[in-house]
């Protein structure tokens, strides 16, 4: 019996990082390849207190359906964060999505027929480069220097065609280019989108990790502004403020397009687990989320800092990166003709690891440049992982 | 700004169950609306003692990312619960998803493009209609009996053009049908389908819901049989012998489809929760979901004793059902001409709600007919709510 899969299966591709996964928990390797929170930094002890102090009532409810749109206490706790955060919540509505990456998904899917055209930054967060391809859409890159998207390539991209429906950026401390958006260049961008008939799908799922509180008005959503044209769609996530796997996000969007997310989100998972959505929403409520983020800021700046000052001492002049200001990764831009994958084959049999650029790529292509995720490997062993894959990139070159 | 939204908007319908949400929880209203479990029943207890006990490197565990094909230790706990069942575990292989839901999502993404021929049973779940015409699937409803789908009907339904790609059954108490297929159907299916280029999805989330131990080996999947073809996809859940609150369904299939199907999800949902995987996979593997399962078929006997003891006393003899051997169930058919909606309204307003049965109808039309839920409500309000339903038929004959 020969199966004739669907044409979306055409365009699915199997990332590095799926292959990878398996080589990047054996304990002897030094891993910067997984773009997640350290283990020992989850605040496992308040959530369970928690739990613990809830009425049976709200227990049953963790149990139960809860409606496609949301645990409406999760609902309003969210609203009132939206708020603190400058959004027009009055204006909006929430969507609770099985992790951002849902989010995305569902906002493709009420979207994009096979063909319309998205714009995307050139490198772009590798889970919603895998919807938008299983949605059949034809990308269009915009490359970014440290302060976001290139202008110029913006206005050239939105004149192409077919009319790109949608633009998806995700502007504070970047997965995986480990930038944030100058404040001129958010205003630039707005300018340019300004009037025109297009979604802004603005991620926001690290915004909340800056290292230096002189930083945080930097991350201030685009969403705020809330301009007629573009809509602004906004996703952001529990996974970087109590733990991935939970699987919690949500979409924060005009009420006409929550409306049809909720619908189609019917047809995918009818609702998202009711019962982490209570633990996401006494974490909130409760106001232990911004004790948490407060104190998880500084672990991950102690760690960008130690892997900062290696790359200083060990990498070749020829290797160039931005140093992080929040978040999770550092992206390093080799020279022409390194070649990510050689570079990662032989740092591996040395013992450490990372994503290769080409990953990140709409195209798959360009690989002259690699993602090194500092946010889950303790501070005293990224020296020696930064040595071995300097190591490797001076074999190269 | 006008937003020209993908052709699947087009197909999807906001079902009666969403909006009749709102009213089902009116605590005045005796609702057999909601297709979900008890509050009252649910293992909080035994969940909760299992969690606390757990080292801290599970609980670690649980708040991170996992495998996008799921959390390992579950997955094994699943594939022995697979051969207990009487599986050829070594011929397939298993995919986490975010509910049963999920699980036939995400075959329907691998497998379907716009137009492909789904055949499907009438009346047949709401979640998976919803999910085919997402997909944007023409729709091939077979008619069932109180044995199953029409083996007839079947066959002409395999010869309609373009040839069927796949066949979605529920054999196990059915939602909403309520019924078991016989065993000499579930062979006269096998036998019609046998050498066919189709895929067979087996939904049993409800088979382990029997209420005589006599009934159990009518539960036995047509998965066990394994044929060269049809392929068959089994999908089953833990929402009906746990929480469907937590979210996790699996589906158990060949090991070329689960693997497209793990890529499929890597652009939905990344993975699902594992903090609940956690939770389920404690629970299966302790062997407390199996002591549960055991109290529980007798809790939705006892419910199930009682509704049908109402209709018998209540209902006018035109309305006819299938007395149910298991699961959440009763369908009744009306006599021609009384319309489920009518009754609907009329039973609201007296305090009792139901599903119409255009719900259920791949077609949307047919509405002589109407589910009822005993699973979620306490067998001393079931009669009253009965007596409601039957008085508001009444004044449409």
């Amino acid at each position: 019996m020969e199966i004739q899969y669907s044409k979306c299966v055409e365009n699915l591709r199997s990332s590095e990082i799926r292959n990878m996964m398996s080589v990047a928990v054996r304990p002897d390797i030094i891993s910067f390849a997984g773009g997640m929170p350290g283990n020992t930094l989850f605040p496992i002890k308040e959530v369970e207190d928690l739990y613990n102090q809830l009425p049976l009532s709200v227990k049953q409810a963790a149990f139960q359906y809860g409606p496609t749109g949301g645990y409406p206490p999760l609902i309003k706790s969210l609203m009132d964060y939206m708020q603190r955060k400058g959004m027009q919540v009055e204006k909006n509505r929430i969507l609770i999505t099985t992790g951002a990456l849902q989010a995305i998904d569902v906002v493709n899917k009420i979207l994009l027929d096979p063909g319309d055209a998205v714009i995307v930054e050139y490198p772009t967060f590798i889970g919603a480069l895998a919807s938008f391809l299983a949605h059949r859409a034809k990308l269009i890159p915009v490359s970014m220097d440290a302060d976001g998207i290139l202008p110029d390539e913006l206005e050239k991209a939105l004149d192409s065609k077919p009319a790109p429906k949608m633009i998806y950026l995700s502007p504070y401390f970047h997965n995986p280019a480990g930038i944030i958006y100058g404040k001129k260049r958010k205003e630039a961008i707005l300018k340019i989108l300004a009037g025109r008939n297009i979604i802004l799908l603005e991620d926001d799922c690290y915004g909340e990790l800056y290292f230096n509180d002189s930083d945080a008005e930097l991350c201030i959503p685009m969403k705020t502004v809330e301009p007629e044209s573009p809509q602004i769609c906004y996703v952001s996530s529990f996974s970087k403020i109590m733990g991935p796997g939970l699987r919690i996000g949500w979409l924060f969007g005009p009420p006409e397009i929550i409306g049809k997310t909720e619908v189609a989100k019917q047809s995918m998972d009818a609702c998202t687990s009711t019962y982490v959505q209570v633990l996401a929403n006494e974490f909130l409520s409760s106001g232990k989320l911004f004790d948490y983020v407060k104190w998880v800021r500084g672990e991950y700046k102690k760690r960008a800092k130690v892997m900062v000052e290696a790359l200083n001492v060990f990498m070749p002049p020829e290797v160039t990166w931005v140093n992080p200001k929040g978040g999770f990764y550092i992206w390093l831009q080799l020279p022409a003709g390194v070649d990510a994958t050689d570079v990662l084959k032989s740092s591996l049999q040395d013992g450490a690891v990372f994503i290769s650029g080409k990953t990140f790529d709409p195209e798959g292509n360009r690989n002259n440049c690699l993602r090194m995720a500092f946010s889950n490997t303790p501070e005293e062993i990224i020296p020696k992982g930064v040595e071995i894959i300097a190591k490797a990139i001076n074999r190269f070159m």
